[in-house]
């Protein structure tokens, strides 16, 4: 396993120093080209191949970023693979991936800081405090993917985090239902206490609020396709399967989970979607846009969001900063999910109905 | 970064030699359980962690698997990251990523063996056999997932594989088509020199064959979504869009792609799935059970595949077998996506109509 050749052998044939043939093999180091080529065709012929593990011991980098993912059942996480990957590879870093949910974070980290790792990327999961302070005391630059650490204190806190911004994607959801005229609206919720859930739910009901309308009815999915399918049996039958006291339109957390919904209502409840029940979810995953769901969605930016992840990462691998927190803007997607009540015709527009409390506009 | 305390220092404080702290952190390593507890209570006191990179310079471990994977959009594959960094994870290894797909694969190779990993899986690529012999001179264990190295060459060929039985899983496509009556059968092909189209479509034109059935059309979709839709317009329209003349059920490559030909189908062609046409998929993605798709496909184990994965890497890493080729069976999973044929009433038994060419069967 070890290369035949060294650096020093290298420098000798390519008459550079030994330094020239490090800064060759290091993305974005600085280097002419005339010496990178003279540096690539000696390392060639002497068979040479850099160690970037024993490089990681002089400068302290492996060129390897922890990904930490407990949810890959979700579409939206494989992209953040994907595009954390390639994103990561340009700089010449790579993903190292660690499987595991919050009740085992903790020892997943101390695994992760026995990499030796460049940075740390939390996706769908949360760090206590006490765990935070573990990975600064180790000097190792981490970052909350898709979840904010703490969601009263975000001010002070301790770690840098990305996210779309879900509450006013909430409130995106709640105008566009509005607008169309619905006013028996229901809730589908994710994970209680998850900061996604929260925001989009506050916005969402903020919004609703401002045109005096409260939720119909809510039930809880916790992210989950199975949970999300139960969910939707409770806010359908029993007194709610009467069309006249039935959700007109639901607005579910997540694409995964309204896409589970979709199911149910279709397949067991024999509602048409939106004919019968308007449905919007979170996220825009591929699947959305799946011609057996065209589902109305608020957009994540996963390229917007990942990039912000990388810049993160790069601050505090250079620079000590104050931890940051990432809003990346997010917009509707409009599909076929979301139609009309069933007693107005989709051809009135529905505009005036955003403000039902307001006296008519007579100008 | 650096550890506050020394194996050292966490030895003499535990009263044990520093090779049983040593062993005490190594994963599968041999010490008695009192003097691991008597290890890592020193350990925690002293702040010790110790240094998986620099443990590899001596051990020549790295504790990484890289996987290489060009395909995510597949849903297959997300399956594959997460069960693999699940069966890793428990023998202490974890997964590299690294994205890229066959024009870059020699220049993945060479950035791989610079992180000294312990082993490489290459998913739904191939590996020409100049680099195969490139990282077997690096002594770096490798295998091929869902993809064999040479679909001729199996006996002699230089690298390990797991694939599913993708030459039966065509043969039960075919068998479950022609007991269902079907005799104008379509193939919708993935990649043209993918090992898992040729298998796949081999198997099945052999049991259609012995049916004295040829495929009425074919066209390629690549296992891409976009062109999996083309290719299905292709395959349902012009002459073939009359009711007699279209074909009556078609086997696509992939899941993926099937869901792609369902939504041209139904959603652009008006076609009813199963009533105007039956498809088969191949993977069991989760998608496929998805309400709207109740997809009818092949079942490719990821479990029995990664576990075979494991183990083929570990072989490698303790000793210097021959390259081996594991083929984990597959089976159907029969859902709605395939009825009978429209002239043919769906209470009828079918299994008369399997081998058409011979005589009734007088007993």
């Amino acid at each position: 396993m070890k290369s035949a050749a060294t650096a020093h052998e290298v420098a000798r044939l390519a008459k550079v120093s030994q330094s020239a043939v490090s800064r060759s093999f290091t993305p974005g180091a600085s280097v002419s080209e005339a010496t990178r080529a003279k540096v690539m065709a000696a390392a060639s012929a002497l068979g040479y191949r850099p160690n970037a593990l024993a490089r990681s011991l002089i400068t302290r980098r492996s060129g390897i970023v922890a990904l930490v993912m407990s949810y890959l059942e979700n579409q939206f996480y494989p992209l953040v693979i994907e595009r954390l990957s390639q994103q990561l590879q340009q700089r010449g870093l790579h993903v190292l991936m660690f499987i595991g949910d919050e009740s085992e974070a903790s020892s997943v980290i101390d695994e992760i800081l026995q990499y030796q790792v460049d940075g740390i990327v939390m996706a769908s999961t949360t760090l206590s405090p006490e765990l935070a302070r573990h990975c600064a005391s180790a000097g190792v630059p981490i970052v909350l993917f898709n979840r904010v650490p703490d969601i009263e204190g975000l001010t002070h806190s301790s770690t840098s985090s990305v996210t779309s911004d879900n509450h006013r994607g909430g409130r995106l959801v709640a105008d566009l239902l509005l607008q169309r005229g619905f006013r028996r609206i229901a809730y589908l919720a994710g994970l209680e206490n998850s900061s996604t859930n929260l925001q989009r739910e506050l916005g969402f009901r903020q919004a609703l609020a401002e045109a005096g309308i409260t939720p119909c009815a809510r039930a809880v999915g916790n992210y989950d396709f199975g949970q999300a399918q139960q969910a939707t049996r409770e806010l359908f039958t029993g007194s709610a399967s009467r069309a006249d006291l039935r959700p007109e339109a639901v607005f579910v957390a997540n694409d995964h989970m309204a896409i589970a919904a979709m199911d149910v209502l279709r397949t067991e409840l024999g509602l048409k979607v939106p004919q019968d029940v308007s449905v919007v979810g979170f996220d825009d995953v591929p699947q959305a846009a799946w011609g057996a769901y065209r589902l109305t969605t608020v957009v994540q930016d996963v390229n917007d969001m990942v990039a912000a992840t990388v810049e993160l990462l790069d601050e505090q691998m250079n620079r000590d900063p104050l931890p940051r927190h990432v809003v990346v803007p997010c917009r509707l997607a409009l599909r076929d999910s979301v139609g009309h009540p069933a007693n107005q015709p989709s051809t009135q527009p529905a505009s005036r109905q955003v403000r039902p409390r307001l006296k008519p506009n007579v100008r």
